[in-house]
């Protein structure tokens, strides 16, 4: 009946412990989060999840600060404490400055408010859009 | 019994004919999108709500085009159709191009995925995310 | 693989009829909204589901104009389309004027903004209110 | 100001008894859970939800483990604490193994995901799936 | 890489101070609530989410203690811990009784399960409701 | 300005081509859906996401049906009328009945109701969940 419980490199599996190895090379980590250790309870959760946000996160056509201020701002729009916490880390790791910050959440709280304004009033979609 | 309906300027009253020459002249547009005809129901809140959006989407820490794919992630996040098409349109005209479209989809699934999973793992907070 | 069909009252079973009945009665309506029509596939559910709605948006400590107006905000806020246009409908037939109406849209945007402002900020919990 | 309280049996009314003692012989309980000893500030409210909780979650065309799972793919996509944790033991007491548990987790965040990416997208429904 | 700080009076800009000055003159407090301490980490946000819910919250075509268990009922469908406790005491403070308490919880709940059935049925708007 | 646009097999690269192929073959179909040929905008999503709901939905633990309407419980739970539409049609092809449809609904909508209910109440886990 107990809650699931986080599983430390000692104790990991070699599957587990190759993806614990990558995320740590690729982040420069010493240790992985709690989030990667609750994960490896199912290694091919982990490998797969791993996999797709090292893909996702990956420079591309947007730096990978942008990547975390919208990863941070869906997870406050979700409310997920975990992952609001550990994205505002990583945003801030990859140079958010308290600036920033701010205005992602000013952005976040906005969008929250129109969207249920644009319910409210059963906006229809302008034609412009559609072009 | 009837649905909230737009309010066009030529029946508009002063005060929200006022707001609507603001938006066009900030956004450079002939004619206000539907979202502000339908809040045009309600003056008070059409000039809180565009003051406000104004204030918040004008360029600071963030560029206008970050904070139009930030608004942009939360709408789909919600599920606000209105809101998906009005501001993949407003970051398309701040130069979002169709890689950076595919990637704020990308990172949209990714943390909706996540956020899930930390939920459902119960993982608790790291300690070195508080210091 | 069609979708679900709404149930007619002609081809209604006894059991389905009866529950159809009382709607019509209680609520002074000539034939059922399309909300229970289609619940009608199961009428387990139908009938569980009028019965609880009949008791909660009885008046009692909160009249019914108040109740249609709480359901209104959160359906407004789950961005259900067809709860927000049949309680839209169903709080104007309780007594909800067009500035009632704009004002409970007015709240439930702002209840939306400031629910991820202080998830974002993760704002503890005063004291004060926990006693 | 104080936040709501648990009625414990001892200080329960006759009605909130008869329910806590029902709860206690369906589900082999010596105590309720603290969902109930907090619904019971409502009586009525207490005995409606145990009623319709008693019935959809009665073994049917689903067995009682699938909607045990289904109730916890639920509570973790809406992120609620409580239910997370009080499912996933209802879950494994009917059953769920880790393995189990594991792709519920899967599932859940995968349709959090693809949810999204057909909300951005802004996908039309194939004509197949409603023929 | 520490989580946002609260801001007291004595270490406040003289723009934040105004913002505080004001909300305890018209709530009426000693001191303001964490939701505002925290935002005054950005004090624009602060100032303009203060002057928008003055704007909202404002007795109006709606008393206050029906716009509080609006606020309430919206904050409970999001799951946000700060503001259930917050707006139950805010609601509580403007006159909301026990018996309103559950009412409004019964409201809310009911309107949770009903959007979700209504999505799952698919049901489509009854031409009624947009006449 | 224009929306995402399909792509067809006939016009898509080799690599897309190659993910559609698998689909057609593993699902047994003649044509992708819209799903799939709207990702194929952006061919790194469409293979990630493929090989992911592939590998999330094949046999495990769980069989297919009962991974379905999980996943339809969760899209339903959100709001997604795409996936409610796709995956009530992949549900019925893995062998659900309009019982059990029935039943997956009124458990969606109940843990939505509890799930609030939960919230409302801030009813502490009991300490024998964590146990």
């Amino acid at each position: 009946m107990s809650p699931p419980k986080p599983i430390e490199y000692r104790e990991a599996s070699p599957a587990v412990r190759a993806v614990f190895d990558d995320i740590k090379t690729s982040r420069k980590l010493e240790d992985v989060n709690n989030f990667w250790k609750y994960l490896a309870n199912d290694p091919t959760t982990l490998k797969r999840t791993w996999d797709s946000v090292k893909e996702v996160m990956a420079p591309g056509a947007l730096d990978p600060l942008t990547k975390e201020m919208i990863y941070l701002a869906v997870s406050v729009s979700n409310g997920c404490g975990y992952c609001i916490a550990s994205h505002t880390a990583a945003a801030r790791k990859a140079g958010m400055t308290e600036a920033m910050f701010g205005e992602v959440m000013a952005v976040t709280g906005m969008a929250n408010e129109t969207n249920r304004l644009a319910n409210g009033y059963r906006v229809p979609i302008d034609p412009a859009f559609d072009r």
